[in-house]
């Protein structure tokens, strides 16, 4: 018996009209549809596919262990995450074993951050893999801000805010236009770091992009309150121009 | 009369099959389809929509005025591009004022080095623009060589290798990930930035991604003969893994 084969399925940035036609095709074509959630959730990304979804299709939901991201230096936490990849690799692997492709969603881009690379370096020796590449997050929040993110020269770089606050601006300051993601928590520490790059006033507070309750402000009328987990905030390049 | 309404379509990295549900939708929609290409050429941005086009569609092609770049300091080229874009403006601001909706393809995404943008910033005060986000470039080349691109807080570079030699090196610097475009007449230099940084071991050379004749090699296969358009270099991450 031949095994089957593993998709990494980019599915968008939220709007399923943003599903390209080729991730439909696979989810379409192949019988295991696997996606992570948070425990006791539907989950995003399954909801983003909903509407190509058939009684037909097996649903392999894979439960984080914790319902709150904690710090990745702290052990525990560490391997919590390690047990559960692998435990998610070998309930796929089940499927692939048994001749069945298994379609594994992931947000945006499958390459770009996202959990699905956890599952498909523990794969990718074993089984054949197709990745299909998708909008990512940070194309569906300029898109939504319609600005004109990068131009001519404008070199663009893209920042986790949990990096320390000298390294964020050190990185802003060599860059035209920028993208910080992750904000959560720590969102006073990434403004700070657009202020001292000389960022902070064409900066754009993004949330939800391309879903239900998206929001777009500048940077400068945005509260201190947290920011959910799909923010981020961009900021235009300023590239030459004919 | 009701003026017709811009939409700037990202039409993905090539394959007609990473076009977005939505891209087709408007298209359909749109009695006007706009698109950049050479002189004398369909173009590629055409030739990608081709199974969505039907013969009610008003096809207008907005021909480059030169057919290789120059510099951007030479001042004749920089007024050769400004009356182009001008007059690519008026030509749709034409269908706009009778009331067609007009669809302009931008190849990827259309505000990440789009041509789209010089058209949108002169037509966005006039009448009403949509964009729609489209599969980028770099996630179409990370996508064919089938690469975790950015894992936990790995900070991602993007260049346009038309960058002088010590910029693109500090920049490169300090990054985690990176992409080199435009690379064409630029590949030695790029190469030389990429050693300097110490990324040249895991640099990957990536050609025509999604399309016909598309190539992947690891950078130090990659011989000194120019790069085609469709071409650019991209560096892999190697942050935190549980």
């Amino acid at each position: 018996m031949t095994a089957g084969r593993l998709y990494g399925v980019g599915i968008g940035p939220g709007d399923p009209e943003l599903m390209t036609i080729k991730a439909t095709r696979v989810i379409a074509n192949s019988p295991v549809i696997a996606f992570f959630a948070k425990a006791g959730r539907r989950g995003n990304a399954r909801g983003i596919v909903d509407q190509c979804l058939k009684p037909s299709h097996v649903e392999l939901p894979l439960y984080y262990p914790m319902t709150t991201e904690s710090h990745f230096d702290d052990p525990p936490y560490r391997e919590a995450l390690a047990k559960f990849y692998q435990e998610s690799a070998a309930a796929i692997a089940a499927h692939l074993d048994a001749g069945r492709d298994v379609a594994l969603l992931s947000e945006g881009d499958p390459l770009f951050y996202g959990s699905f690379m956890h599952l498909f370096v523990r794969l990718r020796e074993r089984f054949a893999v197709t990745i299909v590449p998708g909008v990512s997050s940070i194309c569906g929040a300029w898109g939504a801000a319609a600005t004109a993110m990068t131009w001519g020269d404008d070199s663009l770089v893209v920042l986790p805010a949990t990096l320390p606050l000298d390294q964020m601006t050190r990185r802003l300051a060599l860059a035209d236009a920028a993208v910080i993601m992750k904000i959560g928590r720590n969102f006073a520490r990434a403004r700070e770091a657009l202020a001292r790059a000389g960022m902070a006033e064409r900066a754009i507070y993004v949330e939800r992009a391309t879903m239900a309750g998206e929001s777009v402000v500048p940077l400068g009328a945005k509260g201190d309150e947290p920011t959910p987990y799909f923010s981020m905030i961009i900021v235009p390049g300023r590239g030459r121009r004919p």
